[in-house]
């Protein structure tokens, strides 16, 4: 046990002794994060239940100089919910589980930082709204976990990140000032963004508390289209196109031949074409009745850059019978062993070029790759780079492999990290892709909301 | 003269001297607002045509611990462009004219601070791309101006305020750090969010040199529909309504019949429909050809809320009637004196007890209300409460009505400065709507930023 007794006395002071977990056994679960690769010992965990508890948290650990990790679902990929230091407590959101009414004139919701994003899509159906982002951990990630890592998703080309979704905020700053501007109005030039700063800033800034999000109207109708073409610019171009002329596209993802041929061979999948093609765009668009025969006239304008007719679907069988080529890969890359995975954003005139480059690196196998091409996101996997226990150690070329594939994604001007965040993992790589003034400007914003450095030291700034 | 002859000859050494502006005539245009409320005296004009320009400009101003003040169009309303401090230094950001290619993969185009908001639109026609902010100041307000105040417009409801368009950006920040990040990716999780901070923080933190804007696909078709309300509480529902249903939405303006009857007895318009109703909805679609059957039959939904039958119009000349409803109020309310005008947003469940409140407010002339209600901004008009001639003193009662009726949106939780921010105007009032511990965290992001406070000091915050 690390922390003193005392200091747990005065956690159990503010939140009650029932939320401050001390048991190694009980606290396992929020010591080690999901790729297991970022773990730490038996510090305790709080569990506070509204923002004043969080302000108390916060102005004990700035007395007492203690590091506060605040977690949500515990689902992020880059270590920024474990703590790094024996010293840290994680401050549990679990329990800031409010949920407000929808205020349907102003199509808006106040929604607790704990609250999980499955639960919030529950209490929406059937009330004509919906919530912008949706992610494949929505049954265990959090709204406030999505704030402040500004998660994207499949539908940012529609309805942008997360940081989009925030109308208003309820943050504790980790000098301990409460800031809360829950208006949700949307033209409110009155000082500057904080909403906006808390987004993304990974529990660095501040810890996020409650939050009132924007909502949209529920689509009517969905149609999806599988696009096939010859070669990557094809595709790409494909992309801006249908960007330009498709007001009601929702999703624009980008698939492979060999990640299609794995998932192919992997779950025996019949293709919708006579033949795999070199590239795949799956297309989604959602809105009024209208929506199918703007999505095929659309399609039918990128007729001289397609290898095949289109193949469109309407009814959810359908739609999901081409949605699976997509959702497969993960699990069909897994199947091979454990990959290496890193998530990146390139400019959409880069992608093609990016793509051979990629393919002459070292690695044990050619990458599969794909991902949200409507905004630049890849997700590049090198199947069965690591050892499948994961006590045994990363092989050094393994680093060597994601630092070269790094290194092509800021020589084309791309982003080291699309969706997923710094955290801890990608701290040595920041300054690939941020300049050292930009960073130095990162510091002082740090040092202005956290003095005394107790938020999530070594999270997205080297300590 | 008070600026030093040393202090011309450095700026010299930096921009040149043509670029120093000392003559006190040439200097008059950039020395006194577009309300001429504030005005200040013969202080020099540099013209920086660089970012590095702007950098050493501003570590002079640092070494030297002169107030720079940023200036684009100088059509702000509320003083932020003007020097409140006789040392102060104004930079115009005139010369910053670089206007790249359009990027049509991406949808984006780089546009230096300088530029005309009028010149951009003017370069993107027949390109297939438009840009999503649009105002009244077109033909003089700049691009980095609008960003630096967040600006708004009409069709904020479909492409946001300037902060949702920075896709990327160049600032020199009030330290001298240059901080550059144009890589346009609409997915990068690497580090806070600096274009958001920059964006609406008028001058405070940076001066904004250079940025990446998004472009959207330009509308193929575009529908109008005036509707008419038998009251407020019927036409704000009936706004709620037509974002819910109509994806297509793009102008939502507000008119009631004081103005509109104001409107009809300056200029001699026929009102569309035999009576002018209480309250009049100007809906605006655009999109795809379907849109116009898409308007109408969100029309017909409000049916039961009408009061008469909506008139809608596709083709220029019809559309442009309507609009000319909207877009005469500013001048009617100018033919009866200088008039008291306020900026400010509210809730959309309190804009009709607003309304009914505000009435009650003593006033020499009850106030004439318009402007966007799909982003629930009202501007608050009092037609000639002003003397007309602007050397006079303005009269003790219009500070009250003012203060009285930015507490009356505090009191709805509406926000006093919606569109034109706070600049040296609204500084008194910030409080009502912010925190003291909101604004201490401004505060440390002020200094953390420009920690010799050389940048537009007496702006926002309180010196």
């Amino acid at each position: 046990m690390t922390a003193s007794a005392e200091l747990i006395d005065l956690l159990a002071g503010i939140v009650g002794s029932d939320h401050v977990l001390v048991d190694a056994d009980v606290t396992a679960r929020y010591r080690v994060d999901w790729t297991r690769r970022f773990h730490c010992g038996p510090v305790p965990v709080v569990r506070p239940e509204s923002t004043d508890e969080v302000c108390k948290l916060v102005s004990l650990a700035n007395a007492f100089r203690f590091p506060v990790v605040p977690q949500g679902g515990n689902t992020g990929l880059v270590g920024g919910g474990i703590p790094v230091s024996a010293q840290g407590v994680v401050l549990s959101t679990e329990r800031l589980l409010e949920v407000g009414e929808i205020d349907a004139l102003s199509a808006q919701i106040i929604v607790g930082a704990g609250v999980i994003l499955g639960d919030l899509q529950r209490r929406l159906r059937g009330s004509g709204f919906m919530f912008g982002v949706d992610l494949g951990a929505r049954d265990s990630c959090t709204i406030g976990g999505m704030v402040a890592t500004n998660a994207g998703g499949i539908n940012v080309l529609r309805y942008g990140t997360m940081r989009r979704q925030v109308v208003g905020i309820e943050a504790v700053l980790g000098d301990g000032t409460v800031v809360s501007h829950l208006t949700g109005l949307e033209k409110d030039n009155t000082g500057y963004d904080l909403e906006g700063l808390l987004a993304g800033s990974e529990g660095t800034l501040g810890v996020i508390t409650r939050v009132l999000l924007r909502l949209f109207p529920e689509p009517k109708s969905v149609a999806t289209a599988f696009l096939s073409f010859d070669g990557v610019a094809e595709a790409v171009e494909g992309a801006s196109l249908l960007k330009r002329t498709l007001s009601s596209l929702e999703a624009l993802e980008f698939m492979l031949e060999p990640g299609l041929r794995l998932v192919e061979r992997v779950h025996g999948f019949t293709f919708p074409r006579s033949t795999i093609p070199k590239a795949v765009l799956l297309v989604e668009a959602s809105g009024a009745a209208a929506v199918v025969d703007d999505l095929g006239s659309a399609c039918s304008q990128l007729s001289s850059l397609l290898s095949a007719e289109p193949a469109v679907a309407v009814g959810p069988t359908g739609r999901a019978a081409l949605w699976r080529w997509r959702e497969e890969h993960t699990a069909s890359i897994a199947t091979l062993g454990v990959p290496l995975k890193l998530d990146v954003s390139l400019p959409p005139r880069s992608i093609a070029e990016f793509l051979i480059e990629l393919d002459s690196l070292s690695s044990p196998s050619p990458a599969i790759v794909f991902g949200h091409l409507g905004d630049g996101n890849l997700h590049v996997n090198f199947p069965a780079c690591f050892p499948s226990s994961p006590t045994e150690l990363v092989p050094a070329w393994a680093h060597v492999l994601e630092h070269d594939v790094l290194q092509l994604v800021t020589n084309h001007g791309g982003s080291i990290s699309a969706e997923h965040g710094i955290g801890v993992a990608k701290v040595p790589y920041l300054s690939m892709t941020r300049s050292a003034g930009e960073i130095a400007a990162f510091r002082n914003i740090k040092r202005a909301c956290d003095p005394n450095h107790v938020l999530n030291p070594g999270v997205l700034l080297a300590d």
